[in-house]
């Protein structure tokens, strides 16, 4: 009788506990080591893709790049659910940037550019404990890319355009994020109202 | 004792089962209605995005396009995965074309395209059920956009360039697929040594 209640509580916590497992979200945000240097995601191209673009630039002359880069966005699935319930990104939201070279179609073709091999990895994190709750991260060259990434420093700018925080507060159209290059997002923020104010 | 061995052999049942629902992949493959239409998926935008495009086109006077409309393909997870193992995709598998309007960037940006608004939404299906294995879908305009669609027939051609059939058979890198330009898969498809003979 003993033995039987024993093995009855048993399996009742064992059944509790699969089916708390089953029933949980997976932790698939941000990882980090060291403090704040960020783990690189290895599954991230499962992750939703918000968006892709061809050649987007905010230096002078990019636009007579004969293979402009082709770039898409992959964030972790629990935020993205969470952005198409709220329009807005929750804390511990990983937004992975991949950077691919490009290459103009051949015959049997006529037309088109599509991504070819892979050129680089970044990543933009909400995360409260952050200096202004977001950073940007930057797994360096695919050849030695690395498997963590402290955050680039607040003030980085690329060719004295600015720095990269300040054109994405000013100029993201959702928080400090470019939603204006993520067509469907985009429509659930506009339904949530959470485009910043002024921007147009 | 007998009420607490009744009780025992439930919880063990259930147990099983949530630990059976647990392990088992979701069924994410093609669903069918009325015989062999084709439901549109709602969630295809969680799938993984193999690849994406702009432009891409085998039809004459193509480049000369202002907008070429951007594509972006996606596959359910399930076989997103198994291609991973196995560069071969596994019966039952539904690669959705998501096709959007492009724009050009504006200020703060110099250069670049991205993708707008939805412009329609197809898909490409291997059932052993079909003739030869494999059928075209297409849910229709996006305004009126069908929620089941029957097969497009076999001999379907666009502009009279050709059978799309015949196309996929002759220069999809993969099957039927233009693994060409899905760069991950193709990457995996040279490491399989799943590429079609002589496809270069």
């Amino acid at each position: 009788m003993k033995r039987i209640s024993v093995a009855c509580a048993l399996l009742y916590v064992a059944a509790i506990a699969v089916s708390l497992r089953a029933q949980q979200p997976s932790s698939d945000g941000p990882q980090f080591v060291n403090g704040n240097e960020l783990v690189r995601p290895v599954n991230y191209r499962e992750w939703p893709c918000v968006g892709s673009s061809l050649g987007l630039s905010y230096l002078q002359g990019a636009g007579t790049q004969s293979a402009p880069p082709f770039t898409s966005v992959f964030v972790n699935p629990s935020s993205y659910r969470a952005f198409l319930q709220s329009g807005q990104w929750p804390d511990h939201t990983i937004l992975v940037l991949e950077i691919r070279r490009s290459a103009t179609a051949a015959s049997p073709l006529t037309a088109g550019q599509y991504p070819t091999e892979l050129g680089g990895l970044e990543a933009h994190v909400k995360d409260s404990r952050l200096p202004g709750g977001w950073a940007f991260f930057n797994w360096g060259p695919v050849r030695s890319m690395k498997a963590s990434a402290a955050p680039i420093p607040q003030d980085a700018s690329i060719q004295g355009e600015g720095t990269c925080v300040d054109c994405h507060v000013t100029h993201g159209a959702v928080e400090r994020t470019f939603v204006q290059f993520y067509p469907q997002l985009m429509d659930v923020a506009r339904a949530k109202g959470t485009v910043k104010a002024g921007f147009r």
